[in-house]
């Protein structure tokens, strides 16, 4: 029998009883802990150095000695050779050091897997739940060596590499899964083109990128660790692309433009209207926005290239004896062809216009999309300027108008792994509503308007430098206070504010009405109180309103008022989203949510308790409202990083609920009742305390007079 | 328990007991019958008819009635109400016939499966072995009927069709095999594009064609029964084109082209050095092969609507009420676009050249391809003008020079199958050679120069009218006899012979160097014997001749002689054939084949005596030589039909051990003796008879002369 020794793993504390003679690499694994490793176990990549601890460990009743493990190799020492700055900026020598592909278990010993080492690699999402997001992309990269064709073993280039890919990835990966015999390997046919003349400028040593452990999609010259993909989140008006390292999860650059079709049209309908009317209008819809997001993977490109040379420039003097300047052109530039999956999310009308799928039906009762399941599609077919073999995937929409984004909401936030019911809202023109847990997810829409967003509202802009982010009104003298984006504090902290102020943005509309109830000048059906002595309340053009500026304080020249039509605009946009947000809860069989999750740009900027007391949202113990920012976003980026997470929500997506409010017999009355402040029907506890003027009648379920 | 009945199917005499009350489709199919059907059930479709027999079967001790199964259904009456032609051409009576999907057992029953309503259709390929080839194409329709979404339940488009096909699926291939989940379900990219818009003009009852089970490739508006497909032999010199019905295995139309790369050089090695030498070679060989099979397909289509449209106006004026005449355009017309798949065989570079990859390391040693395994690849990728979301399948090649013609080869031959050992052997201006049995596959390959194909004889020319096809020698009186093409018998026969010959094509040049031999005019070492008097045997410009057609007789007013040079060039080409052969037999341990298949145009032209007394090819009971035409075409037609073959052709090709010649050690001597006529070092006891001037010695393993 072979003789075993005992080994620790840190910083995990995994432990165990190891045969003698095999790899620290392997040693690993059989406990649990994954080591890098990308060179085919051949000691040239170094991505396995693991460090010997020496010492008497008490807690463990064990010596830990150098002597324990196989003596430093040629391979290692030529490895170690190449790179002296390593060594003397982490303090580390030579035997202490070790590739752990190399070095053999030969006695009691105690390993230190440095962080940079550790093949368990993880992201952090800020969010409701900081969870830590393992790294699993469907991109993975292999080096393989072959020995060239000669007359007796002319085998063809394609088997030559599989077979050698198939020893590689059981070298790199094994025991980790049921990996491909080389036979079932494909290769891309774009790929494949070139794979002849590569193998032979290569020399037949070459990383190969492997996409679902399957598909080759790229055969790279030489070494290369690192692979590079972009998660996009589509929004109607605006488009974020995120460049990412698919080994180390790194987001290299962050770059946003307008979505071009805005010109087609501000909201989905029109845009849809659009390529009903226009024989062309599908392909300029989608044409245009091909083109921008080729625009944002160069710019994307270019930001990545600025840190990496940077980097370079700081590593390379000592590494390799390499003479790297700001000026020549660094080896290690990336290029978009280096791009080699995107992921892409975006409401059902963005979903269509991507994919060149025409949008109308969505556009028509009963509203239906030409496909749920997520799509996969080469690169070329779409036309975008990754590397020609790359993947496109879409994750899936969920109903009509419960899209992609919603999808990647979910993926972000996980609610299907919840214990509490948790209410997820992206609020936008259009709200989608997602409320549940681990047992049974249910989901709506319901369109907004544009109010939320500042538009149609007569004083309203989109949150810029001179719109009002927050009003406050005092309740006893009725008088306004308010702070504009891009000066600091309120407008009676200073006079500079003179002069600034030119509208009102989302966040301060859901303020501005808030406080108009909670003052008691609009009353909880959303009537100005006209008997209320202020110069403020006044006859406006449209009707009574409240003046918040007076002329002399904005750059228009004009008083700028909150008026009946605009607390008319938010009643229908708070109305629509809590009618929704009460059916799921209703159809769910609960009171309320345990959480409540505000996903989107809104979320983040809305005052939570305005929001609840305008019944915006439902109640809730205010500490568990969330706004997590961009939740479509960051599940794209999720879902780009992590494959698992694609087939997740591939299944979740498919058995989420899905309600269509107009088919609720109740929506129309429920939908009456929800235009009042906070809600003729509803107790709302959680708020009752901001209201000095008024009780929660319990008996009532609203709030009184005093 | 259920009752059980007897029943008995004609033809194929399956009998069993079955379930009372299922259909006679799913009773023929638990007895391994399969009947047709492709409306998933719905008695719209009419493939699945069969007729009950009445009367009393001693045979069987049976009493069939028609009794014995369910009453005719409405949807049975309606169906053959709108057939009246059918019944009266078949002479049949509603109630005799049934549809087998609706018709349910309840007594015994004896049951007539006419062939048209059988499932295990079968083509028979004329070869070596007379086989039956099952129809399995690799795509699949099915009707589907969907009830149209509405705001309950407006699921995407989709997933509505997957669901469906699942279900019509599943009903019309009940039991068959492990079907897919609708989830499963992929859809080409090009045709989800079109599917909403083909779902609402259909009104949810459409066509699904499923290529491999898995992926939907084309959803066509109503009901289609019939799929179509090409198989496409790529030679150095033509192109020939197949086009099939893929449901029943018919050809359509038969097309074929010169290959239009010839203009960049005749031969393999001559195009291979045009894309060396070229910056653009490989575009344009690849572009005029692409335009070459576009054109291909255009007057196939054409062809295959001129006998539809025939087929056509001769049913349809009975048939449901239509009223179609040759002047307007049938609705059945077909398109390219309804051709949904492609299946292309050629040598190693024409393989390369169609798919776009560069063939240079063909061309130098080792002589390595970019791919052996089969490549499947979309259509609308190689720019080829079928349906753009149908399949290209091009089969493996094997070797350097042993391409996917001779998988096809093998595919048509199947000598992986036998028990013999078979020699298959492709002659052009290379051969490639297949030996063996089920037990083990060798093959090689061999330049044999262009000799053979009647090129570098000094009067050689291709096989057209006015080349010599037949040449006989007298052995006592020397004087020849011949054939032409385009006209019939012996040139001494009659007087119209005179001023019509103008060149010798392949055949000719084999029985010509044959009977030059057999005749004692030129020795066994090919030298001619200028010591016979005859005025035919003179010293010509380059040396001796034979005189076969004075210049009187021909119309080019020359002497055309078969010269000292032809007989050496075809000594070349028979040594390294016999060379090769005999390699392939020595390590296979093997003195001589079993049996002899000669593929390709110049297999079928040539004397199968003659060839064997040159020692073109070894040894063998005449009878057991076969000529099979182009067996690369059939094998390309038989896995367009067949998808099983293609994966066992697949498995096949990889296991075919590959001998290179030249690693040989004996090579060069072996080729050297194997210029003499027919062999120095062999027996040929089964062309012994033919050489009256000389004996077989067994001792010397050679001829003398007497």
């Amino acid at each position: 029998m072979t003789k075993k020794h005992n080994i620790i793993l840190q910083p995990s504390g995994s432990r165990g009883q190891v045969e003698e003679g095999i790899s620290i690499r392997s040693a690993a694994r059989d406990l649990g802990v994954e080591i890098e490793s990308i060179c085919a176990e051949n000691a040239t990549c170094g991505k396995c150095m693991v460090l010997i601890e020496e010492g008497r460990f008490e807690k463990y009743n064990m010596d830990s000695r150098r002597e324990n493990v196989s003596p430093v190799t040629n391979e290692e020492a030529a490895y170690f050779a190449r790179r002296p700055k390593l060594l003397k900026d982490k303090g580390w020598e030579v035997g202490q050091v070790r590739l752990s592909c190399q070095c053999k278990i030969q006695g009691d010993v105690l390993i230190n897997v440095p962080e940079e080492s550790s093949g368990n690699k993880q992201i952090v999402r800020k969010s409701a739940s900081n969870r830590a997001i393992e790294i699993k992309p469907s991109i993975r990269k292999y080096l393989v060596t072959m020995s060239p064709p000669n007359l007796e073993r002319p085998i063809a280039d394609w088997e030559r590499l599989a077979k050698g890919l198939e020893t590689s990835m059981g070298l790199v990966r094994r025991g980790e899964e049921n990996l491909p015999r080389w036979s079932d390997f494909t290769v891309d046919y774009q790929c494949l083109r070139t794979l002849s003349s590569t193998l032979r400028e290569a020399k037949w040593n070459v990383t190969v990128s492997v996409w679902q452990d399957k598909e080759v999609v790229q055969v790279q010259a030489g070494y290369h660790e690192d692979s590079y993909g972009t998660a996009v989140d589509i929004g109607s008006t605006t488009v974020a692309l995120y460049l990412c390292n698919l080994r180390t999860g790194e987001m290299l650059a962050a770059e946003s433009e307008m979505n071009p079709q805005i010109v087609y049209g501000e909201d989905v309908m029109s845009r849809i209207q659009y390529t009903i009317e226009h024989k062309d209008g599908l392909e300029k819809l989608h044409k245009a926005i091909i083109a921008t997001l080729n625009k944002l993977l160069k710019q994307a490109v270019k930001t990545a290239n600025m840190s990496l040379r940077a980097h370079f420039a700081k590593q390379s003097p000592d590494e390799e004896g390499e003479v790297a300047s700001g000026k020549s052109a660094p080896r290690n530039d990336m290029k978009v062809e280096d791009i080699l999956e995107m992921v892409l999310v975006g409401n059902s009308t963005m979903h269509h216009l991507l994919l060149n799928l025409h949008p109308k039906d969505l556009g028509l009762a009963p509203f239906v999309p030409a496909i749920h399941k997520s799509v996969d599609v080469k690169a070329r077919e779409l036309g975008l300027h990754i590397n020609s073999a790359g993947n496109i995937h879409v994750l899936p929409t969920i109903a009509s108008f419960v899209g992609a984004d919603t999808s990647a909401m979910i993926v972000a936030e996980e609610p299907h792994k919840q214990d509490e019911n948790w209410l997820l809202i992206d609020v936008g023109t259009n709200a989608e509503l997602v409320l549940g847990n681990r047992k049974r997810l249910v989901c709506t829409s319901t369109p907004t308007g544009p109010a939320l967003e500042g538009a149609h509202v007569e004083y309203g802009m989109r949150a810029a430098p001179g719109a009002m982010e927050r009003i406050e009104i005092n309740e006893n003298t009725l008088e306004p206070r308010y702070k504009v984006i891009g000066v600091d504090g309120w407008n009676t902290d200073h006079v500079e504010f003179v002069g600034k102020v030119k509208g009102i943005c989302g966040s301060a509309i859901i303020d501005g009405v808030a406080e108009l109830f909670r003052a008691g000048i609009v009353d909880s059906r959303g009537k100005f109180n006209t008997k209320l002595s202020s110069k403020r309340i006044r006859k406006g053009e449209s009707g009574w309103e409240y003046v918040i500026a007076w002329a002399e304080e904005t750059s228009i020249g004009r008083d700028i008022p909150m008026t009946q039509q605009d607390v008319r605009q938010i009643q229908l946009a708070k109305a629509a989203l809590f009618t929704a947000a009460r059916t799921l809860l209703k159809r769910s069989g609960l009171e309320s949510p345990d959480k409540i999750i505000l996903a989107g740009g809104f979320g983040s900027y809305i005052d939570k308790e305005k929001a609840m007391l305008i019944g915006l949202i439902p109640d809730c113990v205010l500490d568990n409202v969330y706004a997590v920012g961009n939740a479509a976003g960051d599940g794209a980026r999720i879902a780009l990083l992590n494959v698992e997470k694609r087939r997740e929500i591939e299944s979740v997506a498919r058995k989420v609920e899905r309600f269509e409010l107009p088919t609720d017999p109740e929506f129309q009355n429920q939908f009456m009742l929800a235009t009042s402040f906070p809600h003729m029907s509803e107790p709302f506890p959680h708020i009752a305390h901001l209201i000095p003027n008024r009780v929660a009648d319990p008996m009532a379920k609203n709030f009184m007079v005093k």
